[in-house]
């Protein structure tokens, strides 16, 4: 149901500072973008890359050479060279499917180098029959495949800092990536260990050497949760579990555990160090707040975002990524008058559960300084807050599971930075 | 609507041979591919891997040094380092998505290493004003994702040789791959340009040394043709076309222009050596058939297939992909004793248009010989011929479009070998 816009005929605009309604598709009106070489039949001069053999074939395919910057950013901390995190580079990625050599990292003792052929996996505690899995045995089981995101409960932490972090979005909300996983329904796994009925709580744990424990409900472990084996097609990589791991869609990514060595069902949680002395909140009452697992909707506009810098007024396309622990993205609006009025931006589809979204709206910029903010809301009915109002549930400085308003202000001059609501 | 299967008893079966009823859940029936470790409450002793600090970050990750046999698999025809294909190695896969490391290639004059500041697309010939558009002018534009096969014409093709080859799937179907395109829609940028009345056709070329040029109707482009600057989220690969590609999603791979230069608009096709000495089709009347672009409904299973030989009697998940260049495929039927009975396969959604689909079956195995087959119907009706027919549509040897039934042999031993229905 998409309008075309007719030449020096304006679009219709859908909210204040040129939101145009989501059905108007922009032709002609980027004209003045393009280089018309009017008259000319012969295409410019022959490039040196048509006039010499290029290379050959390769086994496996890496980015162009010219895409080198287009890399997963980190920091070591100091003197804990295994612990930290490598974000992707949200800001220079396009669509919703993350590759795999930029799905984010998130590790607390390095990647272990695992030989498969050596690892089991364990179900026991309060089970029928304590059964292990090699990765042959999984192999045998019936498989299913599901794209879904996987989101750090500390991704955006910096949001709940007293001023706004002026970086890239990639470094700002960049400890989240989708992908489409392939493995073993949990269900079936514990159906066959037998699960008694005392049981209640899962403890998953890994087989690095922080040896990284949570305590999962059962009810998620019987929901949708998967030993996920493949990571877009290939074999899951060394940085996000390899040969396998938890996956928990929706729920933090801490909990989604790589390297899965055992799954020990018990009748409470184990609080572990990875529960209590980290991704707990501390909420404004001094108490922490433990197993909050689900990640909240959230939204980030990527173009233009910091960085990403305005080149001159005329149309644009905004555009960016949105997701919900809760299910799909019903809608994503966008503001480019710091919130007062609000369009609703094109979604595009397959809208899949607890899977990036990629919305977009076109956009006419008429050089004025503004602020642009994009809300989601979920199928479940949640929706983001502003930051003043997300910042009054936590205890100062709290930052996991930040989900308020993005916000970018765009100057005069086209320039793009990060800012508070 | 599973039921789970209770232990002990024996499943619904759909067709011969051990064909299960799609809607039956394999639970129970896998416990003697499992190692019960019946009384143990501790995992097996700590693994290397957990009692040291694993390696650290990294800036674009690779798969893990023991999946180092997953690679396209290629060999160089003598004198012509800068023709060929390589392939993906579908059997090593799962789900429907292709990492980029290991979409397939087919080039006529190697990879060209191209600056994308000084590429350039032109479009011309029947149009009102001729343009070009750099990388960033197509930046600017409203971007689309769709995730959309691409097959070569010529892949599969050895069936048409006179007795079966024995080789992985990887192998004998491996040129076809499946990703996550983003890009700005072709029928935007030719609007732009504004088609003369005259037009119907539209010559693409590439930037390559082969400069390949193939004639594409207009009305292809002005349907769901793109320019691709993105696959599965990072920039188009050098051997995908960075970069930017022609994608003409349903046609064969040929068309789909890498390192896209050029459009011409003209009114008849330019019959360019790369759609004359290859990509037509020799009749039995020796006519060649030109232009026959979409490529049909096709099937293969992957597990078990050439090379992926059965591990003794018992219960088994047959999986496998189905593509058409008509749209959504609709059905899968899978036969175990030659193409007697068959029994419809599980089909994964979200089930898209002109998209690799994977599809499941459970399956007990009896150790008996004998026959498996896949074949797949699309939302427009069509669906594979048995190879006997599928020969007689053309002259001997005429390997392009080839889309008959794929079986797969299995003997008591559980060797599996190709086979012609």
């Amino acid at each position: 149901m998409t309008r075309r816009i007719p030449e020096a005929t304006l679009p219709e605009f859908a909210a204040a500072n040129g939101l145009i309604h989501r059905r108007e598709l922009l032709v002609g009106g980027l004209m003045a973008s393009v280089s018309p070489v009017l008259g000319a039949q012969q295409p410019p001069s022959l490039p040196s890359w048509t006039l010499a053999p290029g290379r050959p074939m390769s086994g496996y395919g890496m980015p162009s050479e010219w895409r080198k910057n287009v890399q997963r950013g980190f920091t070591l901390p100091p003197g804990r060279p295994g612990t930290g995190a490598s974000r992707t580079p949200l800001h220079l990625l396009e669509g919703t499917i993350t590759p795999n050599g930029l799905h984010f990292e998130r590790h607390h003792n390095g990647v272990p180098d695992i030989d498969p052929a050596q690892h089991q996996l364990l179900v026991h505690g309060l089970v029928d029959r304590p059964l292990t899995f090699t990765l042959d045995d999984l192999l045998r089981y019936p498989l299913q495949s599901h794209i879904r995101f996987i989101e750090c409960a500390g991704n955006s932490g910096g949001g709940a800092a007293p001023a706004p972090t002026q970086a890239d979005a990639g470094t700002l909300h960049g400890l989240v990536s989708c992908a489409q996983w392939t493995g073993v329904p949990l269900s079936v796994l514990l159906q066959e260990a037998g699960i008694k009925p005392a049981a209640s709580w899962v403890i998953a744990e890994g087989a690095d050497a922080a040896a990284l424990s949570r305590s999962i409900p059962l009810s998620k472990c019987l929901d949708d949760a998967m030993i996920a084996l493949y990571q877009n097609g290939e074999a899951v990589r060394p940085e996000q579990g390899f040969p396998m791991r938890l996956l928990l869609p929706g729920f933090q990514g801490n909990t989604n555990i790589k390297w899965l060595r055992r799954l020990r069902l018990t009748d409470k949680p184990a609080n572990t160090k990875d529960e209590t002395s980290k991704y707990s909140e501390l909420m404004p009452d001094g108490r922490a707040r433990q197993f909050m697992l689900e990640m909240g909707p959230k939204s980030v506009i990527l173009k233009p975002s910091y960085g990403m810098n305005m080149q001159g007024r005329g149309f644009y396309e905004i555009s960016g990524i949105a997701w919900s622990g809760a299910g799909r993205i019903r809608r994503v609006e966008i503001s480019a008058d710091g919130g007062r009025t609000w369009a609703e931006a094109l979604i595009e589809g397959p809208v899949l559960p607890k899977a990036l979204t990629r919305f977009r709206l076109a956009w006419r910029w008429d050089g004025s300084p503004l602020r642009l903010l994009s809300r989601a809301t979920d199928e479940a009915g949640g929706t983001q807050p502003p930051r003043s109002e997300w910042i009054k549930q936590y205890a100062p400085g709290q930052g996991y599971h930040y989900n308020a308003i993005q916000a970018w202000d765009v100057d005069a001059a086209g320039k793009v930075t990060n800012a508070y609501t």
